[in-house]
């Protein structure tokens, strides 16, 4: 049966919908091929239910996820402790499949109990809003299912990653242009700007390692961001051979405290090779004077980074751009789109503006089933060995097409507004009863403590700020609850637990500042 | 002016549609904040024209996406030059803006324009085809829009990782359970893999780095993913420090000649501490022998890692299960379910065996804004940081809703379906004349050389492997711009380019494959 079955595979394909087994005796027709049971003729998915199956889930997304998120009077989250959430989802995964009014339950379940970023009440990430462009844009890239690695097989997102890039670049100020990638995440952005720091310094590294080579020290200040001491520890670097450098009271890296640290690298026999300034400090908000710190950069000759992935989108506003004075002399930015400018998680670009292939040649691997030489087009065009992934998503697209909807202009007035908006709440914060500034905001983040009546009276000290140290928790625990808001809170630096808000969307108005304000004194006035 | 506003500021709120601008006479009535020009009050985003926009986006998406990608008679892709497609795209991003209808149209010409890797006729990757249940879930993690770092912003997509990865842990086999994260592709998870291994040999490196530690030595088969290389690099390892075991002919690697290479090692006073097994080679689809090569590295005491990131599915199988035998007794393996599983672009696991927090002593930092210690939850949950990402897209979801979907009896069905039709494609390929088979698949890649009739009388030697060397990269761009097919192809090992075929997807029928050789060789017959 077997070798009769085999004798007419090479005969008479079968046509769209004709029957899979076809009658032996009419010749020409074919007989099913058959291995391990599997009858291989025809595909074995029903076009048509898949097809209604994903019209029937968008329009689900429609109603729970897109509408509910622009309603103000939906909640921001429908809180579940872990226990009663893994009840209510039934996660169990099992032998038998579910039918598809099953799975729709459990996508509308999904996204009921998830948090929606996307209302105007969540203020708790360095992101927040929904940005219907890029979000459209977001479900193009998976409906294509497409990675990053070749123009052969992302002709498209290859062309437009290069022209956000371009365009990025044009806005840090490297006239002669430079080189770039996105990255999943702007600590992925950071951790490449060490180990291009490192290559520069020298390359025998990528392939002899760091055993022959003294010890390497990285300068950042307190208040950066804690990939730079992930990438340490990752590239075998070490975290303690990231030197702190002290802050200011606004949390801007102190220059001379730089050159301190520098000096006392280079007594100690270390090579400092590498400085990370931030733009937009995570907690604070602040940015460290890129100006002087190239001075020094330049002066000891080494890498000078920005991680902008916060305050990059400054560099869009005329009115703002001056907090990143001195950008177009650094090595290499981070600068993560989807942060304030909205872009759909994730979209975060690493710049780099030396023009001699650093990236390819610090990453590459020339793997010669992907990156073959020998392609009918120009091979350039191929950026995936630029990269450490090998699959990569097409996150450009998703900041070229909401940048292509919304013009650099309307970017740039969202950006201000947002900015506006920050200076308006810390003015009503410090009109108000019971909240105190932690400072004036230089750019998005607004910190400040909200006091009970209780603790009014109490004079500053010890006693008052162990009280205070425990009213954030509870206040973000009921907000929670209540599923009325999201803020973030933390400790820092030995200061009692303070409220971060920051202001990104347009969708956020004046009077939700105010409802921001007024609930958190509803939710903690008891305590 | 101003001082009078923000006597008001505490006013009134707008209710959603007052006027703006209120009237001045009526007491209680809110004044609008106006900060650098910018009216704060109300939001400046029509809220139903996104709606519009999103919902007319969907349907083009549906239809030109999603019913064009299962349409055969449709092309694999519409090539165009680089230069040509900057032209057809004008890409150029400007300070104005354009209409919804201009959006959308740029939306239509990315996908026509983007290979359509969902058509039954693409085979250029190791992923391919549409799952219209992971693509559902990843339209609503975009919409959703979150990150995967604390349970608090996170809550369903943390604890649906929990429980896939559970369940892959109990398919690896390791009975005391184990820990594991996703992670932007395998790449990323092989990396993990070094990263622990070394951590595991010696916690102090990653406070100290490497200056003060031995020459450091991994161990991977000349056939393992270019990912190894990178992560040396990157980790300060060096890529001189992998050292690359030969493998059989069937691009297996050669155990003891692994147990020569580590006795190398030593002998030149490295230290090596870890041995990168593959589980379905990239190229040819070989799976080390891993149960013999676990001997070796309990013997030695080296971390054992398996990249199963291509040949993982073959877990899912009763019958195919056998080709990872002994991955119950590693360390860590990768595993990617987006590529023969089918899940969106990117689902990779990495798996630990480890039991005691090893992934997040070392991943850790600490942040105090997003990790807190004092929430109000099982702080436990709050997996980010054993990521060294700090965004991290919950991937899992996209796993976890086709799993609900299918059932692992169906998962199951589809690896033992693919498997077949690789079965079946080699053998047709040895029946028809001018191909020739590589080797016998082991799994689902089907390796063959095309030779066009003038080439057939050529006695096999230098010449005509020279001559044949040109053809695949012909034939490829010839089905290129004709649009009817994506095949890979690649030099190895000094043997001239041949074609790799990888069989996915359940759309894909035997009829499909007939077409893929019929295709080649009237494309490359005149060669």
């Amino acid at each position: 049966m077997e070798l009769a079955m085999e004798r007419h595979l090479k005969g008479e394909s079968l046509r769209e919908g004709q029957s899979l087994v076809a009658d032996p005796r009419l010749p020409g027709k074919c007989y099913p091929a058959v291995i391990d049971n599997f009858i291989l003729n025809g595909p074995t998915v029903d076009v048509h239910a898949v097809e209604s199956f994903v019209h029937h889930a968008m329009e689900m997304i429609m109603d729970e996820a897109v509408k509910k998120a622009s309603d103000v009077q939906e909640k921001v989250c429908e809180w579940r402790s872990p226990e009663q959430l893994k009840e209510l989802l039934d996660l169990d995964l099992r032998d038998e499949g579910e039918p598809e009014s099953k799975i729709l339950q459990r996508c509308r379940d999904a996204i009921r109990y998830s948090i929606k970023t996307g209302h105007r009440h969540f203020f708790n990430q360095l992101y927040a809003g929904m940005e219907p462009y890029s979000m459209v844009a977001s479900f193009i890239t998976e409906a294509i299912k497409t990675s990053l690695y070749t123009y052969e097989v992302a002709p498209v997102f290859t062309l437009m990653e290069e022209t956000v890039l371009r365009k990025m670049i044009e806005m840090v100020g490297w006239e002669e242009g430079g080189d770039g990638i996105f990255n999943p995440g702007g600590s992925m952005s950071n951790m490449y700007a060490v180990n291009l720091a490192r290559y520069h310094y020298c390359p025998d590294i990528k392939e002899d390692g760091l055993v022959a080579v003294q010890r390497l020290v990285i300068l950042a200040s307190q208040e950066c961001h804690y990939s730079i001491s992930k990438s340490a520890a990752l590239l075998g670097i070490g975290t303690k051979n990231v030197y702190m450098v002290p802050s200011d009271s606004r949390g801007k890296m102190i220059p001379s405290a730089l050159e301190e640290l520098i000096k006392t690298a280079k007594s100690e026999g270390a090579v400092p090779f590498m400085v990370n300034a931030t733009a937009g400090t995570t907690v604070l908000g602040a940015f460290d004077p890129i100006e002087e710190i190239a001075d020094i950069c330049e002066k000891y000759n080494l890498w000078l980074h920005v991680d902008a992935c916060w305050g990059g989108a400054a560099l869009m506003s005329d009115r703002h751009k001056h907090l990143l004075k001195g950008i177009h002399r650094v090595n290499s930015v981070a600068w993560n789109p989807h942060k304030m400018l909205m872009v759909s998680l994730q979209c975060s670009a690493f710049l780099v503006r030396d023009k001699t292939s650093l990236l390819q040649r610090c990453h590459s691997a020339q793997a010669s089933y992907l990156f073959q030489q020998d392609k009918f087009y120009d091979v350039s065009y191929d950026t995936g060995d630029k990269s450490v992934q090998c699959s990569r998503k097409p996150d450009a697209f998703k900041f070229w097409l909401m940048w292509k909807a919304l013009g650099t202009r309307e970017l740039e007035q969202r950006v201000d507004r947002a900015l506006a908006m920050a200076r308006h709440l810390a003015q009503a914060i410090k009109k108000r009863e019971g909240f105190t500034l932690l400072m004036e905001p230089e750019y998005a983040n607004v910190c400040f403590w909200y006091v009970p009546p209780s603790m009014r009276s109490l004079p500053a000290g010890p006693e008052l700020w162990e009280k205070l140290h425990t009213v954030a928790p509870v206040v973000k625990e009921r907000m929670m609850k209540k599923g009325s808001l999201m803020v973030g809170y933390q400790a820092h630096h030995g200061q009692p637990n303070f409220f971060r808000m920051v202001v990104i969307s347009p969708q956020v108005s004046r009077e939700d500042l105010d409802f921001v304000l007024d609930e958190i004194h509803s939710l903690g006035k008891d305590l």
